[in-house]
């Protein structure tokens, strides 16, 4: 069967009304961006789950371009909802634990009103005068919606493409009522190379002349006044649907599905080419899209997607400054048309203002699909999961793991200690000595699973960041409740501010970084005051390692490695850090030697007697 | 205007006859791949340069999809061809030295038999009823025009993008006829993801009825019968190439061209969206195309294009065995129609064949049109006239120069020491030394210029391969006629299979390889013996500086950097490196060590007495 093997993140099969759809209707004029009004607004929703008591459970779903409020099933036997596999009882969105609701979007074409709706002026349907609409405008209908629920406060909104884009418009349009935002594979506004490929699908669509110039709807009408079944064969739209469904897929992910087949196509009937298996594939997903989806709601949704601008740097940052509730951010390697760091410039507007954020750029083959589809589900499900979970529970503590399971698992979160609380509580003292005050903010530089964060969040430090290489120590961040920015160190710290922390942490990292100077650089720009901790490389074990054995040195922790397979690729002594910092200008403040190995403090000689240096600078 | 500032890699900006083309029509009936036959077969050509009275300064271009034989202008005032930049006295394929030969392809719609071209069967345009052809076809219509010229052997066939298919192909079917082959962003077959924009853009049009199934011809037929101006206003065809103009850009090029402007767009009339600046360039590009070229043309060419397939792996190496020509891929690193990675396929092809080649990425934000622009220009072009011009004078020495221009530019070709000679002398001995006798082949990992292989080639060394990871640094070795190919050594030597090479260097470059386990067993299986040079970090001046001062080894040459910006990633001994050689089991030949401040070799003490060592290896 052609279906079986064409499945696809295209879950959604029927084109009937959808049978647990609840309606709501205002009849409130809704006034518009573009400042035409509709008179009456129809709302489809779905809901999973039960609303509790203190109405603090509900989590927002915002669908993307083609979606609908079918978000899951309701019951065995339902039809699957385009993300079954992420929301249910005990799935990343419990629904045993939260409310969820889905509504279908304005201009959409699954119940909401659209262009396919009755136009009360008219007793047509709108069609190609429905009015030009926004995310706002899209927004604005959920908020009513969410009024009309008797919610004020949403734990979470969600959405990833076009939903994602409603999640920022959420948070920075309502930023009392979003407790947590996730938008998942999105951006401030399209690339140029999206927006070309939705000016062509639209091209498509109105060239066709089929189309009729959008006034193509000749079905009965039913009773109730709304249609739902746009079964008008407008081919041009399959095109465009084409053009998306290469859009979502990467190169990877095709060549997956059709590379070794690319000569024996599934059969399928089709007016389109059919005669490679990728044509076929084609082909399929246009025509199922023509039997359920709406030419004019295309049209509408999709300008409303690429008119969408949160801007760019300063503008953007502007936009964001007053959204107050928890992010995470999620992206996908393989994404091109929501490339990751679209994603990242997210990041860096809301860290311009100084807010607490996490992002995760999920190692992904599957292109923008990748958000529906169980491949990366065990990276972003648990995020979201955790994300929401630590936002709900906020109050409560997380018991810190006696053991960190990701410690072992990143390049260079290796220990030079036979136990970690002396590192710990080295850093933790020397933190408290130097704060100015309880609720100082702290920037960690390579901060594994988070565990010195967490111990700094129990001492009252106020504004606590994470930044991390490795995708499962961010996960553990997120799990602890600890806000972590999922990057590499070498790419610098461009998007933190001069300043902006009391305190930058650097700690056992150095060795293993690559363009040195520019993380340091960086860190004195940001930081008030750093700390630095590496391995002293003329601890005097070493040294004679060299002068005696005329061996590379090797030791415990973190120069347990061989020469050939080690992670630190940079190698100093504290008299070589010394002179850095004073060829720099940088100012040292504290500079304290450990010997590990004997678990004390070391003073006399230490860039003989200590295998590790804590210091303690700031930009001279 | 719109013109200016749309201008692109789409140079052709007329319809009408061509007005030096040339033109040979063929009256013995062409057999087609596919079956059929064409009666009688004319080709439209134009050429540049004079034919030298050897034959043997012949240059075949090779076009792509929308090309045509006019790849650059004849006189003063003549309109510019589609690769101006490159073709002309004193460029990249200089017509003062080369006879260059650009017919219009089978199939096309600019003066060579193509669907718009009469059928003598019926006395009307082929249209769709014009056979299937493929790349192969094309080549062979070029093959009669070769001959009909009098040139029996190319002295050089090049051309990008289907162009270079052509080239593939003409390499693998006339392996005698074609000295240097030069195919530029290519692949042995398209992407599932190209594959599947074409089927997009074919579906475009087929679905547009003034297609008319490709009974569209009605406009009046020119005296000689041949159709040149399909101005047809098929609104398919513009949107095919508006999917082509994104495939043709990279999402940076994109950005650069749109990006500040995307509400701003330039004015143009188009029936097509044009409210953005991206949307107004695909109107105008999309229209403009409808006027110049043939619906059917498009379709017929995009299927042979679709349709070529070179295979994959031991297929393609199966598929280039024959194919005895010198070979200089080109690929640019941000084109995502033709990837840089299936030129690469290519050219693990041509290795698993034992053939020498070269290839070059060029770094290049333009996407797939980085060929037609003159952005990398500078990096191309030279490339390609240093390669035709080393083939040209294959016999003629090329003088080494004194100093090598790129020697200080890649970040592991540093030098411990103050001349270069010893260095080389040394390696030059233990080859020489080594060798089964004259005529042994040899692999330089970390090739630089090509000085060392430059060497071995007047010392009789046969078959010699560079690998080069700095771009400039592969310019210089195929400018001086050493094959060298563009790649990382961290990312293996898979494309070379076991023992295919008598002897692999890596000199002086270990220190700064990350992946020492991979690069070291890949070279072990490559070579039957490998010679491994590197800085003995236990040379005793370091042992002091680490000991006494208790600082990281600084030193002249390769330790000429500090701690915290130098290249050396590394740090071994030659203790070090024979403990790891036992470990692997390796067999160590010959080991010479070196003071290079004394110029002297060293037999006392050497793991302190030395300061480089160099190896000679075996697998066990």
């Amino acid at each position: 069967m052609a279906e079986d093997l064409f499945d696809s993140s295209d879950r959604l099969r029927t084109a009937g009304p959808l049978t647990c759809a609840q309606y709501v209707t205002f009849e409130e004029p809704l006034e518009l961006a573009c400042g035409r009004r509709l008179e009456r607004v129809r709302v489809a929703y779905e809901t999973y789950g039960e609303l509790n008591a203190a109405r603090s459970n509900a989590v927002l779903i915002c669908h993307a371009l083609s979606g609908d409020s079918h978000v899951a099933s309701h019951y065995a036997g339902d039809d699957p909802g385009w993300w079954e596999i992420a929301v249910g009882p005990g799935k990343a969105l419990d629904t045993e634990r939260y409310f969820v609701i889905c509504p279908n979007i304005l201009g959409g074409c699954r119940g909401t009103t659209g262009p396919n709706a009755l136009d009360p002026a008219t007793g047509r349907p709108y069609g190609p005068d429905f009015p030009p609409i926004t995310i706002g405008d899209m927004v604005e209908v959920q908020r009513r919606l969410i009024d009309r629920l008797g919610i004020d406060v949403l734990l979470g909104v969600t959405g990833g493409s076009m939903g994602g884009m409603q999640a920022l418009q959420w948070a920075t349009a309502h930023p009392r009522r979003v407790r947590a935002a996730i938008p998942i594979a999105t951006a401030p506004r399209l690339t140029s190379q999206a927006l070309a490929l939705d000016v062509i699908a639209r091209n498509a669509i109105t060239h066709d002349p089929s189309f009729r110039a959008g006034h193509y709807y000749d079905v009965e009408l039913p009773p109730d006044g709304e249609v739902f079944a746009p079964a008008h064969n407008i081919g041009g739209l399959a095109i465009a649907r084409m053009i998306g469904h290469i859009s979502y897929l990467s190169r990877q992910s095709m060549r997956a599905k059709f590379g070794d087949n690319r000569h024996r196509p599934p059969r399928v009937r089709s007016r389109f080419e059919k005669d490679t298996s990728v044509a076929s594939y084609l082909a399929y997903q246009g025509d199922r899209f023509v039997d359920r989806f709406d030419a004019n709601s295309y049209i509408v949704l999709s300008r409303a997607m690429d008119a969408f601008d949160a801007g760019a740097g300063r503008d953007l940052a502007d936009r964001l400054a007053g959204a107050a509730c928890r992010w995470l951010l999620i992206s996908f390697t393989s994404d091109w048309l929501f490339p990751p760091d679209q994603s990242g410039e997210i990041v860096d507007a809301l860290l311009a203002n100084d807010r607490p954020v996490s992002c995760c750029n999920v190692r992904s083959d599957s292109g923008h699909d990748a958000f529906l589809l169980d491949g990366e589900l065990d990276v972003y499900g648990p995020l979201i999961a955790g994300f929401l979970d630590r936002t709900f529970n906020g109050g409560q503590e997380v018991p810190e793991p006696e053991e960190d399971p990701y410690g072992q698992v990143t390049c260079h979160d290796t220990s030079i200690f036979h136990g970690r609380r002396l590192d710990y509580d080295l850093l933790e003292r020397l933190l408290l000595e130097a704060a100015a005050g309880p609720g100082s903010s702290v920037l960690d530089l390579g901060c594994g699973g988070g565990q010195m964060l967490l111990r700094l969040k129990a001492r009252g430090f106020r504004r606590l960041q994470g930044v991390e290489i490795d995708q499962r120590a961010v996960l553990s961040c997120v799990r602890r409740g600890v806000d972590c920015i999922h990057a590499d160190l070498n790419d610098g710290l461009d998007r933190f501010g001069d300043g902006q922390f009391d305190f930058v942490l650097l700690s056992r990292t150095l060795q293993a970084v690559l363009n040195v100077d520019r993380v340091l650089r960086d860190m004195l720009r940001v930081g008030r005051r750093c700390i630095v901790s590496f391995p002293n490389f003329a601890y005097d074990p070493l040294r004679r390692m060299l002068a005696e054995r005329g061996r590379a040195p090797e030791s415990a922790g973190l120069l347990r490695y061989r020469w050939h397979d080690t992670p630190n690729i940079r190698f100093l002594s504290i008299a070589d850090f010394e002179d850095y910092c004073r060829r720099v200008g940088a100012a040292v403040h504290r500079r304290v030697a450990l010997n590990t190995e004997r678990r004390e403090e070391v003073t006399d000689d230490p860039n003989r007697n200590a295998d590790l240096a804590v210091f303690v600078l700031s930009r001279g």
